[in-house]
């Protein structure tokens, strides 16, 4: 997906933010504005959201000194999630379409992004999970490409988040691939953050390779690039996923609340809508 | 008020929301983002937003050579409102307390604003108008302020809000002075919007003389630097006058709802608090 114009605001409020969740000085913060306006200057509009969050995550996290702006958010998002684990299986075992649910519950799990703003409203997101119908639904082909298959590359995004995917994954038959951020980028994923989200007991994990939001295929490590090219079903949360990915192929699946009005509109739905969409049939990357 | 930090990427959005407006070309909403992330690197912090707003509208009006961008906006708004008045008038009229409810619906007023976002829910600003607590509430010394002037000076905010602002001033027992931009600016009122909005019936029309956001006093007109001078009350509407004359004295009520969480946490608030504020008892402007 290109980047709209209105992302440009956005990018600067994310900049403010990751300096504001690092408890950077006010000089800190001021520097971070200046430096994100000059660098917005000069990328490449054809460039994705995710490059370009890439660039100025990069930048900021050089402008204070810090690796991990997000990391304590992280840790308490995952904690967070894996009281709700319980509950979770609970929901999903005494459902009457258990995989339904799973899945509705790994989509509400992708409310936890401190992207689009700087907090989110997880209980409305959990009580709307069950109720809410989802606006583009594949959910039918998803069921039907994994009882095809044998084995399932699944693409994380957020910390915390990785709990409800966890939740869908003890549900599926196959072999799971779990593949995480090589390095801390907003609060995405990495592989301390899936470890500790438990998601060992249930995948084999591994690292894309990348420190960048998404899944920059070209950028991703050889390994992981050769992974990719031949996994059977591709299931990749969140917008970042979508942003880098979409249209894909057919063995795609986007799992994803669409938070942000833009990313809603070019998914031809609104904001707030849960959205389980298969890549295009017609392409491969 | 000074300007925070998270005031940037709102000015970098409302600089685009201004060229949408106006039906620019992509084309000019790029040069719009382009010239606005140039501009904020070079801007004074220790500037109010206003001023700061001042400098970007007159950067979008020259870039997409389009003298009144917020145009179409203002008179749908005035149009919309002036349907509401006989409602307005009829619940002053049955209210309890005709004053406080005439006050609460200029409040309400303040809701129609295309600064803080590029929307804005009119219904529901009404249906709280007479349920929701004031978080600051000078409402008694605005009433015995009155009761004790013979005129005041009203700072009027955006058009259509200046029928709010009739329904209130149609209330009064004193002489009334209507205080607008001296060009258009935002969607803020200027002499065209006060007249279609029916103002010149209730009060004395007149303008600040400069076409920038709130009172930046400076540099308003002689005539109405000496109006303001000799105002025994004076109602400041909305959020850029509360940012340009605050702290002010004690003649100075601010009337405004808190639609930007920067200006809700100056006050001391939370953001969509109905706000009556008087101003300081010590200073005079």
């Amino acid at each position: 997906m290109k980047t709209y114009l209105e992302c440009y605001p956005c990018f600067l409020r994310q900049a403010l933010d990751a300096a504001e969740f690092a408890h950077a000085s006010d000089a800190e913060k001021t520097s971070v504005v200046q430096a994100t306006l000059a660098l917005l200057q000069t990328l490449d509009p054809q460039a994705t959201p995710p490059e370009i969050g890439d660039e100025i995550h990069r930048l900021v996290r050089a402008t204070i000194r810090h690796e991990d702006p997000y990391g304590e958010l992280k840790q308490a998002a995952t904690e967070a999630a894996l009281q709700l684990l319980p509950w979770m299986r609970s929901q999903i075992a005494h459902a009457p379409d258990p995989f339904e649910r799973a899945v509705r519950i790994a989509i509400a799990g992708n409310i936890i992004d401190f992207g689009p703003g700087a907090s989110y409203d997880l209980e409305r997101a959990l009580s709307e999970v069950t109720q809410k119908p989802c606006a583009i639904n594949d959910l039918e082909a998803l069921r039907g490409a994994l009882a095809n298959s044998e084995s399932v590359l699944y693409l994380a995004d957020n910390a915390g988040e990785t709990v409800f995917d966890r939740a869908l994954i003890e549900t599926l038959d196959s072999d799971v691939t779990y593949a995480v951020k090589g390095g801390a980028v907003l609060n995405d994923a990495t592989l301390d953050d899936a470890r500790d989200a438990g998601l060992g007991a249930c995948a084999t994990l591994m690292s894309t390779g990348l420190d960048a939001p998404g899944t920059i295929l070209k950028r991703t490590s050889a390994v992981f690039q050769r992974k990719y090219a031949e996994a059977e079903v591709i299931i990749a949360k969140g917008q970042a996923n979508y942003e880098t990915l979409s249209p894909g192929d057919a063995r795609v699946f986007f799992l994803l609340r669409a938070k942000c009005p833009v990313i809603a509109r070019d998914l031809g739905t609104e904001a707030g809508a849960i959205v389980v969409r298969q890549g295009d049939a017609g392409g491969r990357l």
